[in-house]
């Protein structure tokens, strides 16, 4: 197959399904998320025989076991798929909502109608599992779709597509609006991330090294983030107890999550108060401590930080510890070492609690707040398609509405510019 | 002067400058506008020196008359300079701005805070006024600027520069925070719009071969429009006295701007009514009409349309004038040859204008109003950068907004992730 030509075909007809999906009815998209999740339940065999070849064919190449992991569909996993595209259809349909519709001087209105961006391409690793949650975002958000999946989920992914595209046909909707490449050929990514005359975003969902080949590469625009070093800072006026908490379930509620704490920064007026009592529970859990000379000290248990210590995204139970001198100097680290990701300071001072949201640069600030909480469900979004750490278009964690764009509307009654 | 190592120096600063700038109260901002605005005033003498030495060279090279038109510092173009910077002191500030602070089922309270984008490089021809607006804009919305004007208005651009930098000066603001490029080497452009690492978004404004350019070797956002190839369709239910009055304004009010209307579609059953009318008053104020062939069997004087009148923005009194059969005509029209900026319906019946709304895919859609208000002064922006007739971040006229990004603020009480 000549994946160039292959791929300009799937553009192509991306396009043209890009323009009947976005004069779609809420209803026929539900229809199509419902009737997708029925047609899941009742191939529950097909797709654990698909997955199964797979990971048959993961395990003869030698692949690892956390690999092999997420690239399992259990029973659990096929629920959650199908519970997702029941939530989804449930979301309110962003689609043609016109906001903040206004009369003009001139006496014109003017408003702001929310519009699909047209093509979506989306780029994953293994976990079968994305393929829908990604589909469904993108027909909810009246786009169409050109999913490309890790080559080792290849027939798992088309068992699902299959699914799909079932449930598509059922609603009346164009076959194009969600299209999974079926070429496990790597040249399909380099191709599909340069065709800006069919392709309007990309979201790279994957490992650091991938996400940042594609944003170097890309020709449209990319929503991404590279990786989460994300601190909390418990300030001189901390409450113990909040300080404790926090600095505890950011960092140990989960560690292979993008909002997991990577280092924490203590103010060197309470340090002597807070370290020893969070080094038990984090020695508890078996959190391995890196600590600056200043928190060596009071630390009993801990190995030296290297300059590399403070950019590190460990996804593990390791834990950076710095003290530091005051906000400012606590900011100026986190601008400088983290990853604009999401930041927390535990305070109980309203001047320094003001300053901190405002001084750091990240795409969550947070005061006395687990970071563990930056996350489309928790933010009410409803969905995540991902987190963006850029600035431009997207911050933040990405439901539906990063998906959409505007177009301005305007009513008139025969009025012309004087 | 080795331009790669000057213009990655200007970045340099300007990083530093935008961390400054994104923490500087209103206050100091409409300060730095404000006494700008009294240096230019005190300044007439030697901005007209500066451009008297521009003109004059540009004279000796040859450039067209309708360039040194707008090369022109006249005393009344710096009066609108002074009053730009005034308006722009007088509108709200953006920054800080927390919207949608709302609670959630974990108790968290969820909001976005509205923050400047960074470093916005800006690219533009001739016209030196453009130094002050865009300069206005990105001190109003916190962002640092560096702009590159057209080496033909070097000595203008310097001039007024000196008067920004002294405003910036008396306000304690960085001197960063607004940079003009002092090198008229071509290759300063291709620097700025591929340091990822100190340029946040590129706008530029000139014409569509340096836009079409620009956006091909860019390697950040570039916030832009090509053209503005814009319709006006009078549907078979229009009132025919709006028709006339907003076909007439929306080609004739003004000629060279991007919203006026090229292509004028009018339906089948009301073109022998509205087509003679039109063309008389046309006429009136020598319009050339390039017709189809069933509006050519109306109109009295017309030469025939080719198929690249259709595409073409004419910025000149030429219009291409096409009949169709019905609605969705129009609007495959209008989304196959179109440039996506602005596009209106005249018509009274509820149904076609509802369905016009949607189904146009244009950065502004209008009924019954002329073209030409697409603005960001129209549309109540207070101020306008440019006209994006793109998706992502920012879609029609864009003003201060359009220059900011949102980050999520998280506010709890000690709330952890369960």
């Amino acid at each position: 197959m000549d994946v160039s030509s292959y791929m300009a075909e799937l553009g192509q007809t991306a396009r043209v399904a890009a323009g009947k999906m976005a004069a779609v009815s809420s209803a026929q998209k539900n229809q199509a998320l419902l009737a997708t999740a029925e047609i899941l339940e009742s191939r529950r065999d097909q797709l654990a025989e698909a997955n199964q070849k797979d990971l048959a064919e993961g395990k003869a190449k030698g692949l690892e076991a956390a690999m092999l992991d997420r690239l399992e569909l259990t029973p659990g996993r096929i629920d959650t798929m199908i519970e997702g595209l029941k939530q989804v259809a449930a979301l309110d349909d962003p689609i043609g909502v016109i906001n903040d519709l206004k009369y003009m001087p001139s006496g014109i209105q003017v408003g702001k109608m929310r519009v699909p961006l047209g093509v979506i391409g989306i780029i994953y690793e293994s976990r079968p599992n994305v393929t829908v949650e990604a589909a469904s975002l993108c027909i909810k958000s009246g786009n169409a779709t050109i999913l490309r999946g890790g080559s080792e989920a290849i027939h798992s992914n088309q068992a699902v597509a299959a699914c799909i595209a079932e449930g598509l046909a059922q609603a009346g909707l164009p076959a194009g609006a969600v299209q999974v490449v079926k070429t496990t050929d790597r040249a399909a990514v380099g191709q599909l991330i340069t065709m800006p005359e069919y392709v309007d975003v990309i979201v790279p969902r994957g490992g650091k090294g991938l996400i940042e080949r594609i944003s170097r590469d890309a020709k449209v625009t990319v929503i991404k983030h590279l990786d989460g070093i994300c601190h909390v800072y418990i300030d001189a006026d901390a409450d113990r107890e909040k300080a404790i908490k926090i600095a505890l379930n950011a960092k140990t509620q989960r560690y292979g999550t993008c909002n997991t704490m990577e280092t924490l920064l203590v103010h060197a007026a309470v340090a002597q108060e807070v370290l020893p009592e969070l080094e038990a529970l984090y020695a508890e859990k078996g959190v391995e401590l890196r600590a600056c000379q200043r928190s060596s000290e009071i630390l009993e248990r801990c190995v030296a930080a290297t300059e590399d210590d403070w950019s590190t995204e460990y996804l593990a139970p390791i834990l950076s510890v710095k003290v530091v001198d005051d906000l400012e100097q606590a900011m100026a680290h986190i601008n400088a070492y983290g990853s604009h990701h999401t930041d927390s300071i535990v305070t109980e001072n309203y001047t320094t609690g003001r300053r901190f949201l405002t001084g750091v640069d990240s795409s969550s600030v947070m005061i006395n707040a687990s970071t563990r909480f930056a996350d489309g469900f928790e933010y009410g979004l409803g969905a995540e398609i991902g987190i963006s750490t850029d600035k431009i278009h997207a911050r933040g964690p990405v439901g539906l509405e990063g998906l959409t764009s505007e177009k301005y509307v305007v009513l008139g009654d025969g009025h012309i510019r004087q």
